[in-house]
Order: structure tokens, then sequence, then C-alpha cells
């Protein structure tokens, strides 16, 4: 508990297992330290079996959750480029994604208990309704009561909670946002943030009161069960330890929404 | 029941799901009147998710057992050239394609029942002690209830065996045999049998006798719960149709193993 | 000229060297005998390197040019997607490309004489102004001698003129035509034209007075210095045998654009 | 000659262009302060054209000599592994891959002027006579005047010789060798040098008398036109520096074979 006597809980979650082959992307082992939840690549944008199996014996290991970090099969692109398939192909290369992850979870006695959109997918089903119902359909197929973790407002969340499945939404840690909720986007100045103690003092605020200050100045009320860190420099392992550390300071319990 | 009143019991196996993309390989529709089990390729040879997918659907609609085709990571190859891959690369390839098709058999109603090697891995795995394992550890983590369908005398089989696995053998319907009970060469004159009539009444003699007769007249024991048929010509779809009709005359029940 | 003494001239192209490693699409063979450009896959959405050596030997056998077919990096989806590529990305791997196929051409004896955009490229760059741009650039880095073979008023043509490169537009053999002179949508009814006879004749029209039949019966005028056929099912090939025979019946040379 | 007025030569060479999408290996900028060739990866076991061509034109503007680093097709082995493909598979292969960099390196300005197989390939050619004779003749193919980089002794380096290629051989900066000249496997203690100064010096020794110091103080004969010194760690790139840098020193020149 806090000051106040928060008795807030939240889940740090990052992008980890994304390595292939002789290529290594990331530090998992030192965002290991920080986060509760694991998005763990399934082979069609990064990972191959090997690393995903490592992942999750060392997610396992150290008690974090793990999640299908499910993409487009465009590794050349790293899942970041939006492919123009059908609804058909997505939803059975998601199931696909899934069950290859939980068969590496399971082998390792854990289990895929989320699923998260990746890179370019994530972002198109935000507002493409085509591809965002097939990943809802994909998850549903494989498991109702799998939940999905999404950016709040996303018309995927929409779909899934009129198919009455659990939806998670995140907010960015390292993310400026706009009065009305959304995110900064990465072409202006000031869309990302830098300043560990602030960002850590903003996810505090989150966490305890749903509250983040936006670019301007307002206070806007954000939704989120989960915070994305990412894993992909060594500041932003850094941060996300910020991010940890600020929030258990401030009394705020981390661990995962599933 | 036959005139001796067999209540000799035989599975059918076939390779399908081998399609990819704009790519049709086989007659799966035709295979599946003929065969019990049905080995799905899993993606790494040959299948994509959606040709998976459908090939699950169908198969549960035909009321056909469903085994995980796995394969090594070669589509350019078919899986039909040896990869030198490391014993942990091999099992977690193994591993990955296990859960991929499990997770779409579940979607179609049904589950992977058992696995069967293709191609380069199923010959490597009757002699290379170190795949083998390979391949035996990756089944075992998934499911040591989950058997293995192997050519008899496999060093895959016997280490499965020693681990408390269950190993299924199996006939190829159209391939003559060895007096000392192995598959003559492709190379030899005589090694593929094409007299539909004749293969079915060995097939007969091998599920209520568990006896073929060798290239030289030698009658041979020949272990088999199962009997490989074709599916990729139609020849070999004529073929399948020929032995289940020939096993239904003689009264041998056809169905899976699993 | 026609009728009694033409001198007009027109090429046949058509896609071929897709097969991949045990994969078999099309049938080369025979539409080899009715074209005089070869589209050649070059392993970016269909054909492996020996396929495509294959397809430049029997191209060059034949003395059908041969020219670059090249296509977003999707096996799995044939080319048949867009992919949200960045113009960078998109420039090198239409270069990459052109090159491979170059070495299989020249070991085969020929050379790569023109580039025609495959499938979902193709159709992208009638309109989307930056991937037209890359391809050109691309084409233009390598030989800017080297034809392009597009859709007549893509964005792509205006580019490459505009950079002082040859583009060459070709009509369609079975389809059917808006009084505005683009193509039928493949939704509407009867914009797939399937009687070889009148196919025939509308291509020796196209050939000899640059004129087709719309569909509501306008006279309109179609710039195409060649004529694509499909070579994907026997139907197509049989229509691509017809339409050559009705050139030639009439008096029309057959020849390649390079 | 030698010390004060040295005549001799050598090459120096490294592998890059191994990066592939959002992963980086390798220094490339760094190695190429030291090397006089660089073996850029073609895309089949790293490599993906984007970073092909990058590592073309900052080789052309270095005034560095470009070489095809041809692999097995193996993007998840790295090339690492032998894939039992047939020799026509390969050879094709082979092809495809010196084409490829051949367009990249034409549009940055330079070209393809030697040929060095990759990892297992490069290793399985010392003995396998008929993936050897294949990479030979795709290498003739392609063009009979572009020499090869090989291991002395390799039974690739006797079928190119016998075909009137011009093959040229290169030592291991950073490794020990048996008194019979073959390197000392990396198994054993000693079979990697770490010592910069030690290393600098036997290749100076190497360019200057063709000689170096075996495990057991032999002194044995090494015929080398080519150092290959290593670029996938800071300490390697640090190697690589101080050879070039003792090379100078010594007054041997340091450019390409080719």
């Amino acid at each position: 508990m806090n000051a106040q006597g928060s008795t807030a809980q939240i889940d740090l979650n990052s992008d980890v297992g994304e390595s292939f082959g002789s290529y290594t992307l990331g530090d998992d082992a030192a965002i290991f330290r920080s986060v509760s939840s694991a998005n763990v690549a399934c082979g069609f944008h990064g990972g191959d079996p090997s690393v995903i199996a490592q992942t999750c014996r060392d997610a396992a290991a150290a008690g974090i959750t793990v999640g299908a970090h499910v993409a487009y099969r465009d590794l050349a692109g790293f899942g970041r480029r939006f492919l123009d398939c059908s609804p058909t192909e997505l939803a059975d290369d998601v199931l696909y994604q899934i069950g290859a992850l939980e068969a590496m979870a399971h082998a390792a006695g854990t289990a895929v208990r989320y699923v998260k959109p990746h890179g370019a997918l994530y972002n198109t089903i935000v507002h493409h309704t085509v591809h965002a119902r097939a990943v809802v359909d994909a998850v549903k197929a494989y498991d109702p009561e799998l939940p999905l973790l999404l950016l709040p407002g996303a018309v995927a969340a929409e779909i899934a909670t009129a198919e009455g499945m659990r939806v998670v939404t995140e907010a960015f840690a390292d993310r400026a946002y706009t009065p009305e909720g959304t995110l900064v986007s990465r072409r202006e100045p000031g869309a990302v943030l830098l300043d560990e103690a602030l960002v850590a003092e903003r996810m505090v605020r989150l966490a305890t009161e749903n509250t983040l200050t936006a670019v301007d100045g307002t206070e806007i009320r954000v939704e989120a069960a989960s915070i994305c860190v990412h894993s992909d420099t060594p500041g932003a392992v850094a941060m996300a330890a910020a991010v940890r550390a600020g929030l258990e300071e401030a009394g705020v319990r981390i661990g995962s929404f599933a």
C-alpha cells in the first residue's frame, strides 16, 4: 500500500522471443526482471522454435505470464508491414501461431494466457474491421476465454467484447498522449518520452488514478490494465526497470491480468 | 468376419494437407474416401495454415483420425532432403509443428492423435540416433501418450519404446519387401507394385496373418498396425481405394490405431 | 495494312516458371508452343532456382524472349496480396529478382529482355505512385534500356516514360473491356471471355486495327504491342493456341517487342 | 623481399551484409576500414535485398572488392547446417545468388569479382565431391573467369583448377594450424588465437614468407593470397584492424586478388 492506501495492481508487458537463428534481438533476460507479461513472438515476424522454447522456459522460471504475439507472415519486414491477406488466411495464420506457441509453452510448464497482435497487425486492427474480426475469430476458435491485449478504442476490442470475450487495454509508458486519449504520432516532436523519472511518475498515476497528463496539460482518463514497455534498446530496458521501481515504491502491485 | 472368422482390424494412412498457397498437391478429397488416418502436413515441408485448417475440417467431417506429419524445415525441398540441424533445433521444430497443427485440429473439432515424421526425417530416424532421440523427446514433451507411426525396426522406435511410449509400425501397400523384411530399394526393378488386385490381396494377408510374400517368394512376417497408401497421383488414389475394398471384402475392419 | 497483306506484328506473353519445389503450376511446355514472350517467375511469388533455370533453357530452345516477372516477397500468397513495403525495400526486391533471373537466363544462353510486374504488384502500380516509382527506379538502376510491360494507363507507365524508359502496354485476350478502355471487373458477369473463336477474332482486330469492341458494343482504341494469355488451366492453354492460330491465319506476325 | 623493401601483397576478406530485416549482425562499417574484399551475403543464409544493396554501395564507396558469399538455402540455420540437396538444386541455388548480388553490385557501381562459399557449404566442398562440382559448375556457367575463394586442399579447388578456373586460397588469421597445414579443430584448446600482436606478426610472416608456425612449433608452408578475418564481434573487428596495421607496418600491400 502507498500513502493513500492504494491496492492498485497493474501489468507490465513487453515483446520478447524475437531473436531468430543467428540473429539476436532485444535483451530478454534483462526485461524479464521488470515485466509480468511476455508477448512471445510466434515465428511469423520473429522467433524460431528454439528461441521460442527458451523464452517460454525463461518466462516460466521467472513466473512471467506468456502471451502469443501474433503477426502477419512477414519475417523480412518483422511484421511491421501491412499485408492484404484474406480474413480466412489471417485467421488461420493467427490460429497456427497460437498453437505453435502453446506447444512450446506447454513443454516449458506454462501456457499461452493471452493474445497480443504485433506491429502492423496491432495497428491495422485498430481500424480495419475485416482483419480485426479475423483475429477475434481465430482467438475465439482457439479458446473463447483467452483475453486479447489491445489498444483502447480499437475496433478489434469492440468486436471481441461483442463476442463476449475479454479485452484488456494497455497504455504505452514512453509515449505522449493527445487530449483525446490517443497516442501522439511519432512524427510529432515530443511523441516519445525519455525522462525515466517522469515516465515512472506518469505510470504510477495511471495505475492508481487511471489518469495521464496529455501533451497540452489536460488531465485525461486512460483505462489500461497493462503497461507496454519496450525491450529493444538498453535505454528501453532501463526505462522498464524505472517504471517497475516507481510502481513498487508507490505500492502498486505488479502482476498479470490473466 | 471373413472365411476363417477374422476379427482383424488395420489402419490405412496417407499424407494430406500438403498443398501450399496457390499450389495444389494430391487429391485429399479422393483419398479421404479410403483412409482412416490422415498424416497432415504442418507447414514445414508443405501445408499453409489455411490448407491445414481445411484439411482438419475435412478429416473431422469424414471421421478420419488426424496425425502430425512433422518434417525438417525445408519447403523448397518438400522435406525430402536431410538437414543437419542440431537435436535441440529438431526437437523444437517438431514441437512447434505439432502445436500448430493441434490448434487447427482443435478449431475443427478434432485433435492430433499421433505423430508421423515425413520424408527425409522419416528415413533419417531409421538409423540416425541423435535425430531419432530429438523427435522422440519432442513428442514426449508434448504428450507422452501420443503414439509415433514409424517404419518397423527404426532406431526411433527403439528409443520411443524404451521411453515407455507407444510405437505403431506400418507397411507400404505398393512396395516389394526383401526376405529380411525391409523395403526393396526403389532403384531395384520391381520395387514398386502396380497391380491393384495383387496389392489388395497382399494387404489382406498382412492384416489377417501378418504375412507378406517377399520378392524371392519367401513368406515373411511383417508387424504393422497401419498401411501407408499414397495420395499424390490418380493411380495412387485408385490403389488406395482398391486396398480398402479388398480389406472390406475380406472382412477386415479399417480403423485408426489411435 | 491488314487482311490480304498484313504487316502487323504483335507479341504474345504468358506467365511461366511458377512451379516451386514439388509443386507444379501451369503447363509451361504447352504454352511455349503459342507465345513469343515468357514472363518468368523470379522466386518471390513462385519459381525456385531449378525451375527458373529449366524455364530459361526451355525458352531459349524455343526462341522465346525472357522477361522478369517480379513480385512482392510473398510465396504463401503467390504475390497476389498487397504488401505495404517501403519504396526502398520494393526497389531492392525488384532489383534482386531481375539479377537472379538474369544469371539463370545467361547460363541458358539468353537474357532478361523486359520486366513485367506480377499479381498485386502489377495492379498496385496502376495507381500507387510510390510503389510505381520504386519499380521504375529499380529497372532503371539495372538497365535503363530494359522495357517495362504494363497495363495501359498505369501510373508506372507515366513515370517510366517521363524517365525516358520504354514502356510496352498489353491487352488481355480473354477479358471484356469497358467503353473507357479499362478491363471489366471480374466481379461483373461477362468479364471473362470463353469463346476461343471470338477471342481470336478480337485479337486479330487488336493486332491489325488497334481496335476492340467494348461490352456495350462501342468500338474502342486499345494500344497494345503485346497480348497476355494465361497458362494456368488446360482451357487457358487452348485459348492461347487459338489466339496464335487466328493471328497467323490473318497474316499477323507473332514476335517479341524486345 | 620483406622488412626493408617488401613488395608482398595480400588480400584481407571478411563476411558482411549478413543483417536481415530488423536483425543486425556484425559491424560492417568497422570491418570495412580493415579489409580489401567483402564476402557479401546473397539472401540464402543472411542478407535481404536492401541490406545487400547498402553493403554494395558501402563497399564501392570504400574501394572494397565485392564477392558473392553463396550458401545453402537455410536462413533459420544461417547456412551453417549441411543440406543434402541435389547437385542440380545446389548449382541453381548458387547461380541464383550470384546473379541477385550482381544486380545489386551493378546498381552500386561495382560488380561481383569472386565467389566464396559460406558456412556449411564452404566446409562441405572441402570433401564432398558432388557438392563441390555443383558449386564449380555454377560459377563456371556464370563466368569461367570468376575466381573461387576456398580453403587450401579443398576438393572444390582441385575440380575448379581442372576446369581451368582460378582458385584463390585463404588463411584464417585467428586460427592455429596443425603441422600438416590444416586448421586445429575448434574443439581443441588453443584452436582460436586471441593475441592481436601475435596474430598480426603471424600474418606478416604468412604474407611475406608463406610460412606459419604450427601448434607444435613446426614451421609450415601455407599458400594463401587472402586472409580471412571475422566481423561478428567487437574483438574480431579489433583483431582485423591489428592485422591490417601489422601488415602495413611491415610494408605489405593490402589489396584484392581479383
